[in-house]
């Protein structure tokens, strides 16, 4: 027979396939995670948040105290998996995990709010309970790969993203030289000119900020049509990553002689 | 010789080969759906609805008896089909596939229109007619590939699109806290400033609205340039199932070990 | 020795490897192609068209008889080509080629503006030299990867696009029901309602049309988001078709079994 | 024992592995670089310009100061390289790569502003020390694959350029002709028109042009959706570039993800 821990530790793993009350305790955990991001979105509509303010103040004391003790509880089972099972050492090495980290994230700020101290911006932490969706089982390998592709193309990525900024700033200064004398307000230094910079680049193009002169326009045209081609890298790069993950069925692994990581054929 | 519910059978269904009388009919079927659709459009337009009132009005009579023939027709020869042969359960079976639900839809809602309702929103029903078209042969392989990459790579696809509202969600709490002094009426509440942050994840960016403050832009840009590269891997996930899915000339099918679904090699 | 019609043949065409003549022509051809494209333009602006009227009649007197020259020369060459060497069979398959009603186009409409009538409008035929550019040797095997990519994926991107078109007007329906009262002038009719349509689903967000009721925006938010996701289909059926092609060095034909039509693998 | 020109060529050249001293200067040259980029667009907003005129020279200064001396540097240790072995030539030789080019346009424009001229444009070339950043070893190697898969799809790439600046031009041409009797001073000329076009085509949409015309409306949103589909082009061709390097199951070639490097099973 399973005794209480271990039973509390498969009800909270969502590595374990559980039966009916697991599903049960990971639907309930779902529905208090998604009306804790509804709370705090509907909390900062000044409409509502002086019409419910007492409902919305019962919540969070209901969800603090129900992560504070799923969070006991998780620390308390977690010695049953073989990882952790010393009972000080694991269970600190497991209060380490980004993961258990995300749970304290989750409900800690609160205790703070007893300070006097406008502490609303620690709401934030109450938004990052969401990040538990990720460790619900059927998204927990879609993640996986995620994290993988990431990881394999992480130096091309972070090229890419250096590419872009580059190019952000180049730009900037150009038509910061082009238009600081027709709009001295909107392209009079680069910082300035990288916000029309940025909305271009990325395609936005909100419109608040446009070239006006001649050669701004052109310069602007040229720009714009280079910021596509760019932005066709990153997708390259996933797309390519992607593929090259999840093609393979033999997932053979390579070890480069050169700089001695792994990567999947 | 053919009976005619053999022939009947046989002229109505997509995926038999046809010769003339069939392709006549298919010709038929897609002139009828595309003028009920363009029929649609054109009521909504006030000028048009008053001068050709009594013209749409026919058409949409013609359109109903035309397609409710037409449901009696396939529901009657259906049993020809193999898989509905029995003259009871097999038309009841068929009733309920996506397609012939699709095909009563496009014309029950016009009864329901005797009742004294405003029931103008039924016309959404006429639209669904436009479904149908991928009844059409030619299309309905290409259909099937669709499918097939999508279902394969759905855990992926749902995950980016939690990515997306998850993004959505913190960017738009922090934008509020940045702009919300500055511009009340646009950033006043995380729901007001989420239709700028959609506007911008999704690159749209119309402009009704955009941060104002020195330090709401330069949030803006982190998060435009960020949006982009999420925005890159749906395109990469559908691009390597596309590509999975159709390169292999072996197609030797596979079962993944982990989730015990069915993938190509 | 070579003929002269030979030697012209020779010369012509963009499939044989030339000397220097050869090239020289073909630098030449370019350039006129260019100031043809660049003289439209520049016609265009009324403040130019004044200044130089004169030149860009010249100009475009001296190009219909450089390309009318040109035309009878590729005329009286081709049967050079085995694939067109009756003189007059072989000839009149020519001028039905692509590649020639294109060559004939950039000449002939000028010769019907001895006409009194105004043919402004013609001048697109004009535009269309820019066609003949790909006839130069090093994009030709591009180009023609590209028709094959586009010729093998042609269902599925025809799909897409319907599916583009259908979306489209699904969402339009939509916001002109949640708009139409609010603002009866850009949501007044499903037409309208379009226009914000096909701004919002191709990301382009002029943000002249947008919507200003809460439901309006919600579903304005979700239809800019689902748009993106149908944006990547195209970008994925390119990416998968470009690499199917190129990637595989044997280039193995295969014929589908069920559509009769040839992939390669 | 090595000599001070040995360690001076360790030091300086990114490729060789390096131990503290070699990071040390590897970390000072970026934080120089970074710095330099930040003080041109410090120095281009007038406020901070003012305030902090003596610092941004005194700072300009010492970075010229540095990158003389660390131009000198190079030339006078790189003979330790066998392919610069040369006193004169390899030094020489050295001096016309591009990047020592780049090296030393980072420093002499700064002696030109002696001149009694304008040259704050040369400041440009201050920005263009960012280019300096790609000699960082870990991003070199990414670096080289985008080189490759650029250089193996260039055809292909130049070839979508000529497209969208083609499709541009058509697509100007008809809207200048739909709109400008409507907004003269907007689609008065091909030129005005190809604003927006380029805002279009790229989906940036900044919405300051946009057609007001039904015919125009029409146009503009089939345009788009055209313009959505190249678009497309661009990403394909890298995505199945970069996915035809890094995945070769054919050849047993590999080129590791992460370096760049070839190695064979």
């Amino acid at each position: 027979m399973k005794t209480f821990r271990k039973r509390l530790y498969l009800t909270l793993d969502p590595n374990e396939k559980g039966g009916i009350p697991e599903r049960i305790f990971e639907y309930l955990l779902i529905t208090i995670i998604l009306l804790n991001i509804a709370a705090v979105i509907a909390a900062s509509v000044p409409s509502l948040e002086e019409q419910y303010k007492e409902l919305f103040v019962d919540f969070e004391i209901f969800s603090v105290v129900f992560f504070t003790l799923e969070y006991i509880a998780r620390l308390y089972a977690i010695v049953e998996n073989p990882k952790f099972s010393n009972p000080l050492y694991g269970r600190l090495r497991y209060a380490r995990t980004t993961m258990a980290i995300v749970d304290l994230l989750a409900f800690l700020p609160f205790y703070l709010t007893f300070l006097p101290l406008d502490l609303r911006f620690l709401r934030i932490f109450r938004l990052m309970a969401l990040f538990r969706m990720f460790k619900i089982t059927r998204y927990m390998q879609a993640m996986n790969i995620f994290k993988r592709v990431i990881a394999e193309r992480k130096e091309q990525l972070v090229l890419s993203f250096i590419f872009i900024i580059f190019i952000l700033i180049i730009i900037s200064f150009f038509m910061h030289l082009a238009e600081r004398e027709a709009q001295p307000d909107k392209f009079g230094s680069i910082p300035e000119a990288m916000w029309w910079g940025m909305a271009t680049l990325t395609t936005v193009g909100y419109g608040d900020v446009v070239p006006i002169t001649p050669l701004g326009k052109v310069l602007g045209g040229l720009f714009a049509i280079a910021g596509v081609a760019f932005l066709a890298l990153p997708a390259g790069i996933l797309s390519s990553g992607f593929f090259e993950l999840l093609h393979s069925p033999r997932s053979k692994k390579h070890i480069c002689p050169h700089c001695g990581k792994e990567f999947h054929d």
